[in-house]
């Protein structure tokens, strides 16, 4: 951490670029270095403490849930790719091909996974006989290659770190069923760990998973008013197990097709906590997952007695937070700028006027809202300042949702609004890609999801005024 | 586990076939499937869980030492991969070469990383200024790709699992502690949670890793007598620093190279655990790894209150250890061959006989040992029970690794004993690497290490009869 001090420059305002504003936090929060692959990056300390942090959330959740992990190879033949067609439509385009094998050109090329649905099917093919294997709920952690042009960290990079979880049936019901149920365990990540809001929806016919069925996703919105996509789920009833013979033998005696799914999340999830709720001093991190909770700075910390102390109480508050001290020699000043940009949620300061008082002062990341606790307090208040900072990062960025959120009835409503307010806007929808197309091509929006359990609000589509099927969110999107 | 039936055929014997015995087990046990991605395999949940148990206690101890995780690219640019000399020789002829992205050929190729000293001494070029940089101790959790012709589960896959610790220090004194440190890490591991004692030691120049100054090993004996390289750490002096101009101003003003080293432990642990536990039932696993450490199996569970009985004692022990109940309908003497096969360390077996008076029955995984255990004492005599066993399976391996070691000072007694005792041979050596080629040639055996802390036991080389500088276990290997 000896070279910190290059880290508390400023970084550019989000209002003035907020790219740039995305950029520098990513740089000098520690979170990415650049190498010589192109379109890849480092993912360094800090950040890969956070992604482990939302590791553990997520593999807690699948296994109270049954699920087990396994590992795929990373390569797919490209005959096995090939195998279900819509599948391999959406993604042969953008994948990696390996040619040789050391200095031997390979009988087949090899495309490096961009997603697992092939080597799953294959493998449940070969295990899956009878209404007794199932279900089948398995996960893996791995990164995996999609060749993306335009790269930034985080939110579109050639290889990514992500978990995969896919799964088979007996029946289509129960892949509904978990299709809808692990969204929930995505939106409940989003909303209940990393402070986030999502709404919760399907994605349109042009928008969803090449060889999905249907496509359930979880949106947030970001600071700057686009979309980001959380996490998504799909079911795939029965089209995988055809094109693989994935069949089984049912109580009836009949040879049956499974039903599947599969869900991913990955790590554009750092992404998305540095865009909801990230501020022009740096990264303000969700308790959940933040690698330090508390950071304990020593205030004139070379008077008699100040360092002990502040090394007791960080000892003391170890025993329920992620604590860690700063002794170095820099001044207060700087490590409250350095603590401040790597999103820190509460800062300690104790002094010696402070160590008189038995007091300390403790410091909120997102408003710097001062408390001075007694030191016999530290147990109760910082769990109730942590507490209170998380549910005030949730409903700020609730607010802001809310706020920038428009619904329209007309297209030059939609067309004025998604030129001047950036942000979601509902409007209803005639169910045609037409439509879809139309809006992209006008007002350069997406279709972001069809939510769950939202009413419609008219019965017109808001681009060709046909009947409306559909109430959806629109955006710009990452 | 419903086609579970299959599972518990018979496997072929150990001393029969040991080859065949290994693949019977790999695959009845349900660790690996095979995929049409030859060379590669599936990793199945049971073996996958084992490798999560493996990953805890590593991750733990590195984390403790101060070691940070972190996430490198799994490409390695041509330009890159050339710029450390030895080390690209050793390497390039088995890597795989990613040659398109998407349908445009790559203007550099790009080889998938069969280790990663190449990025991490980029990086730490990047980001290493300042002697307050250093130490910076990083590890990844990756899988690596070698095209390796002949492949067998665990033990030589084209892809593996591993993880891989790359550090920079100020002095070359602080690199090797490092190397030494992470060594015993690996030791530990060993010899601690997998009860399988190592031989620790230095490899000879002929077989250390490319690029490094030096490598040391833990070496396990198998079953069958032949050597599994446990782990290696390497130091490798400034070697890459040169290369890669990871250079530091030190407190003198100066600008210096750092000292480097790596170390890795890969999925071969797997295929240790198998063959050197392992019998003709199946898999044996010590406790700190088992994904199930005890299974409850009801007997005559249609009785009244014996199913009850036997879900209340699993939901009891379940406090202190990994227990699960099989109350499926296969009947007791299929379900002790199924968990045998799995190799859960006990077995806990209650009927209503046992209700009666009590008790339960608790058989060790290892010699089928019975105890009768009074119900009351089973938060007492479980962890009892399990730590015999666990010391038990060391003092076996030991025993058959003391009992499988010749010490030989002719070359004649060499051949002989290369012939026709499996196991390991120590003999002097003159430290010249066409006697190494000449044992291969004439006995078949490799140099395993230069073991720590044993006294050279004669002063003339078993080959050629000049003066012997080292000691050196020798064997064939995995």
């Amino acid at each position: 951490m000896a070279n910190e001090k290059k880290l508390v420059e400023q970084i550019t305002s989000m209002d003035e670029d907020f790219a740039q504003w995305y950029t520098d936090i990513v740089k000098k929060a520690d979170l990415v270095d650049y190498s010589s692959v192109k379109g890849c990056m480092i993912i360094r300390p800090y950040a890969y403490a956070i992604w482990e942090r939302i590791q553990g959330i997520l593999d807690k959740h699948f296994k109270d849930l049954g699920h087990e992990n396994v590992y795929m190879p990373m390569f797919i033949p490209e005959a096995l790719l090939n195998k279900e067609k819509e599948h391999v439509e959406g993604f042969a385009p953008e994948v990696a091909w390996v040619t040789y094998g050391g200095s031997e050109p390979l009988a087949e090329r090899l495309c490096v996974r961009p997603t697992s649905e092939t080597l799953f099917s294959e493998h449940y093919a070969n295990i899956v006989q009878s209404w007794r294997d199932l279900p089948k709920l398995y996960n893996q952690w791995c990164s995996v290659v999609r060749w993306e042009k335009n790269t930034r960290p985080f939110l579109r990079t050639r290889e990514f770190l992500w978990q995969e979880g896919h799964t088979v049936h007996a029946t289509a019901e129960e892949a509904e069923a978990e299709t809808v149920q692990m969204l929930e365990v995505y939106a409940n990540l989003y909303e209940k760990d990393l402070c986030i809001p999502v709404i919760r929806g399907q994605k349109t016919e042009k928008e969803k998973f090449a060889g999905a069925k249907a496509t359930y996703t979880v949106e947030a919105m970001m600071h700057d008013g686009k979309a980001l996509q959380g996490a998504t789920s799909h079911n795939f009833g029965d089209g995988f197990a055809q094109a693989f013979g994935i069949r089984y033998l049912d109580r009836d005696n009949q040879l049956k097709y499974v039903s599947q799914t599969s869900w991913g999340l990955t790590t554009r999830t750092i992404g998305a906590l540095i865009m909801a709720h990230g501020d022009n001093s740096g990264l303000v991190l969700p308790p959940s997952v933040a690698p330090i909770q508390v950071v304990v700075i020593p205030v004139q910390m070379h008077k008699e007695g100040v360092l002990e102390k502040a090394r007791e109480i960080t000892e003391r508050i170890r025993t329920f937070v992620r604590a860690r001290i700063d002794d170095s020699d820099n001044t207060p000043g700087w490590k409250f700028s350095q603590y401040e940009m790597k999103g820190v949620p509460l800062r300690l300061e104790i002094g010696p006027k402070d160590i008189e008082n038995g007091q300390c002062v403790i410091v909120r990341r997102d408003n710097r809202e001062k408390s001075f606790v007694p030191l016999e307090s530290l147990e109760t208040e910082i769990p109730r300042i942590l507490d209170a900072y998380a549910a005030a990062l949730y409903e700020n960025a609730l607010k802001r949702r809310e706020t920038m959120t428009y619904t329209v009835s007309t297209l030059d409503e939609l067309i004025d609004t998604a030129k001047n307010k950036p942000g979601f806007i509902r409007a209803m929808w005639c169910g045609d890609q037409a439509c879809e197309d139309r809006l992209k091509e006008v007002a350069e929006v997406t279709s972001r999801c069809m939510p769950f359990g939202e009413e419609p609000f008219g019965d017109t589509c808001v681009c060709c005024g046909k009947p409306a099927r559909k109430l959806v969110y629109w955006g710009k999107a990452y």
